[in-house]
């Protein structure tokens, strides 16, 4: 490729939305281009990048036995009412009528479409267990698109989908993805990532990883236990906590506490740290006015996906100010009057005494409380967001939070679809049953991203060579000079012959813009042939990582090049 | 590929609604799988096929210098209002507005995206000529899609946008992509197209070709001169007309015709021939009730194509039965009092004499008519239809009509896009132009169907080895029997290792079922192991086509099935 010929563009200018580095040096390299909101264009090396992610997820996906197939990205509503997501779904999913009135949505998944082309088609377990993937557009109405690439609209995706007759058949398989995922990520060049538990969120089902790559632009948090490996997305990590309390429990008795109703102001007057106390958070079930009160430590925030997963169901901030049972600022779990409310109690709270909470009536608190002698309280559930340095839930160890991008995902979908879709296949005797699922998704674009979020330095981009959009950027010096160009055509030549992706900076221009252009564009090798190496018939190799710096004879120059690849 | 895990079916039964053999043979075959009217999933083989079309398209494509680029699906509303086409394209363009309010489509053709992506990143004419492309997912809501594949509302197509200094430029990469086409269509296998000359429609510009499968199936109409070569599209054809008439002229007189209103009950009538008459043909400009009146040679029939190019507006057929001005069935050009209307004369009635047309009051027409004597006509054009047989407008011999599916199409544009979105490029002499443009599509799936059109028999598909789904069935017979199986699964794994993409049907069933499963499929090489031949140390190969049958050795089988593939 000539890069004289490349739409594309090189700038120092850094985008003004930009936040992130990936996003910032993707724009400044004229990689992509954005269209609107979250929608790009993707230039020739962007793309280019693009298909060697895909090839290599393809031969991943085809070694465990994937089929690669093809659905549609716009739909017909009835094949998402049969799931009940077409309901479910909110705003995020673009929704449309044809020409003739028929409503359409815009594929934003495709569990629907998977079990579409298998139901009928499948009809025996002895058919089981298969996988098939697409990769294909989808879009997701996003709110707030951000990043670049790695919170889009428009976006193209591996998804893949098992089937299975039964759930240790799915364990097996959700394995061996668990592994083919490991590979796809290293293989791409990406260094520091992890799978971590997840909730399964939308989806359904219960098992679930989310492939991290730990990064500060993450904007995922992630529960890391250094010493036994423990790893959970914040969404549903848990520790444990030692219970706050004396070895005596105090009487319970009323005190003033004037307008203290926050915490912090609660707690600087009582002179008491804030795990003293026991918060009170109330929420409400989305379009109902039934409320959702957690009690929990006064220290720790409540983890929203948590309480969702218990309550099975939606919940918004709810506003105190008009209540007339509750009084806001100083609501405690003891002598509530309330009416149709669900209120859960968190772990955090369990055995604890001597502890603070609200009195429900204005300015005075309650203290010496006791959870197991003051509170009837039958469960206890985990809603609390883990803090760094709490203790690892399974080796005690402490935890530490790390900022993760999500780069992939698996779940155990369980029979949710094929059972809301009416897929049946008949067992060895006859009787029909709905197979079990799984589902593994990766972005194209975001992998490509995060890789350009994690190589990167100060003068641009660094492609790992497995990914990278060109191998070698030929960088001829006074191109001007004839002997130079015949060198340099010569060389681009044999190289494209013997099968090298090279980038032909054919300008007329000075070695300043081309190195520049070339650090900024991230192609892992540069190859200088000028006046003065030539003189000595030697060209220059530098590798975008600075690792090596070569100065070859002409003759060994493909050959020597040809190594670094391999390497 | 095990065929027991694939996710298909092969039926005998007909789909009800296949007018076509290719869509009949893709349903029944379990290649593609219908999820709403023209929007289909594609299952593995037909995923397969389409990969090997693209690579090939790929190939040709980066061999006349192409970028591949990859633009959105989804676009706002003001790109396509820069161009003026969100106005003019009517419903098959999908609108929608996005969870804020804003207006989008999805991309039916990408002039606007590609034109987007190259301003301000082009701004040089040292940059030109450029082509850049994609092969992305397009909607287009069809009115009717119809065939299977063959017209669709979601398609994948490659489509390609050139970008030069001047006309002549445009013409010469023109021409080179003419040429990557032949290839492309040939290394599918597609046998008997054609390039024809076409109308630019939508797209904007003058010169056009379609390539145009000749088939049957076909929805377009081509003539075709078998001795010189011309070739256009009935939309744009030309042929030669002799003038009718006699040595004198008579005089102009009125002949009483009775309630004789249609051509055919009218020569009758007169015992006269259709081409003797001045027929009257009516439209209305769409959306206005502006007239248009075109006068044709009784035997011909109006091309509306011709027509509203010559009008630049859209008509459609308008209805005389409440008209004050005119008489319909009665219609002529003499004496004809009409308002507000835009009257058209075809060629075909140029210097004609004896001619009969309508008298412009009931139950009368008029005879001796000579069109030069008694008409007053500045300007003819050609709006009639060809027919079979007509002359030739190069060669003047006999001229033929074919049915086709138009499988890719070429336009040189000009300046449309670049004009109008202002995408602007400085010259040698740092003057502004708008560069000028060509555009090259071709939609993967159509060019499936279209194979699969041409290449069947009573069997089933036969699929050119070039974009076959597998190479070769593998076909073992009493798979129960162990030395059966394991020779099966031997050649299926040194098959593999060698490159050689095998369908291993793996099913304890009839000889009977697998061999009519091979043949719906199409797969090009079926190798049988069965007891019989195996005794000899044989195998038995025969090709889809049935031009070979050979029994080799085991241990030659592999060298066989190589030279046969690369046959």
């Amino acid at each position: 490729m000539l890069l004289s010929k490349l739409v594309s563009e090189r700038t120092k200018e850094m985008p003004a939305d930009a936040q992130i580095r990936s996003h910032a040096l993707l724009v400044r390299a004229g990689y992509i281009k954005l269209v609107a909101n979250g929608i790009w264009t993707l230039s020739c090396p962007a793309k280019r990048i693009c298909s060697k992610i895909e090839k290599i997820i393809r031969e991943e996906m085809d070694a465990i036995g994937g089929q690669e197939v093809s659905f549609p990205v716009v739909m017909p509503k009835e094949l998402w009412e049969e799931s009940g997501r077409y309901a479910a779904i909110g705003e995020e999913m673009v929704r449309f009528e044809d020409r003739c009135g028929r409503p359409m949505v815009l594929g934003m998944t495709h569990e629907e479409a998977a079990v579409h082309l298998c139901k009928n088609w499948v009809s025996s377990y002895q058919q089981l267990p298969f996988m098939i993937y697409q990769i294909q557009t989808k879009f997701r109405d996003e709110a707030r698109s951000r990043g670049g690439l790695i919170r889009v609209r428009e976006f193209v995706m591996k998804d893949a989908y098992s089937f299975h007759a039964d759930k240790e058949d799915l364990e097996a398989y959700y394995d061996k993805v668990y592994e083919a995922y490991n590979r796809i990520f290293k293989r791409i060049g990406m260094k520091d990532f992890v799978a971590v538990k997840s909730d399964s969120g939308m989806m359904g089902g219960n098992v679930a990883h989310e492939y991290m790559l730990l990064t500060e632009a993450g904007e995922d948090t992630i529960a890391i236990c250094a010493d036994c490996g423990y790893k959970a997305n914040i969404e549903v990590a848990e520790s444990v906590r030692e219970p706050i309390g004396d070895e005596i429990s105090e009487d319970i008795a009323e005190v003033y506490t004037a307008d203290k109703t926050e915490i912090a102001e609660l707690c600087d007057y009582l002179k008491i740290r804030p795990l003293r106390v026991i918060k009170a958070v109330s929420y409400n079930i989305k379009g109902s006015d039934q409320t959702v009160l957690v009690f929990i430590r006064g220290d720790l925030e409540v983890n929203e996906a948590k309480l969702k997963k218990i309550i099975k169901k939606d919940i918004a901030p709810s506003n105190l100010q008009d209540s007339k049972e509750l009084v806001a600022g100083n609501i405690g779990p003891i002598g509530l009057r309330l009416n149709n409310a669900i209120i859960i109690y968190d772990k955090s709270l369990q055995n604890c005494n001597n502890m603070y909470c609200g009195a429900n009536k204005p300015e005075y608190h309650l203290k010496g409380v006791d959870v197991q002698r003051d509170m009837q309280i039958t469960a206890f559930y985990d809603v609390a967001k883990v803090k760094e340095g709490e203790s690892c839930p399974v080796c005690g160890k402490a935890l530490s939070l790390r900022n993760g991008i999500e780069v992939g995902n698996i779940f155990q979908l369980g029979d949710k679809y094929t059972k809301s879709m009416n897929m049946a296949v008949l067992d060895s005797e006859g009787k029909a049953f709905n197979p079990i699922m799984g589902c593994y998704g990766i972005g194209i674009g975001r992998a490509l991203a995060s890789v350009a979020e994690e190589s990167n330095d100060e003068y641009g981009l660094i492609w790992p060579m497995s990914i990278a959009p060109w191998h070698v950027y030929l960088c001829p010096l006074r191109i001007d000079n004839p002997e130079i160009k015949q060198k340099a055509d010569e060389l681009y030549n044999q190289m494209t012959k013997a099968g090298i992706e090279v980038l032909y900076d054919d300008r007329d221009i000075s070695p300043g813009v081309k190195f520049s252009d070339c650090d900024l564009m991230g192609i892992p090798l540069r190859l200088v042939i000028s006046p003065k190496t030539l003189a000595n018939n030697q060209t220059e190799i530098q590798s975008r990582d600075r690792r090596h710096k070569l100065n070859p004879n002409t003759e060994d120059t493909i050959r020597v090049i040809q190594e670094l690849i391999k390497e």
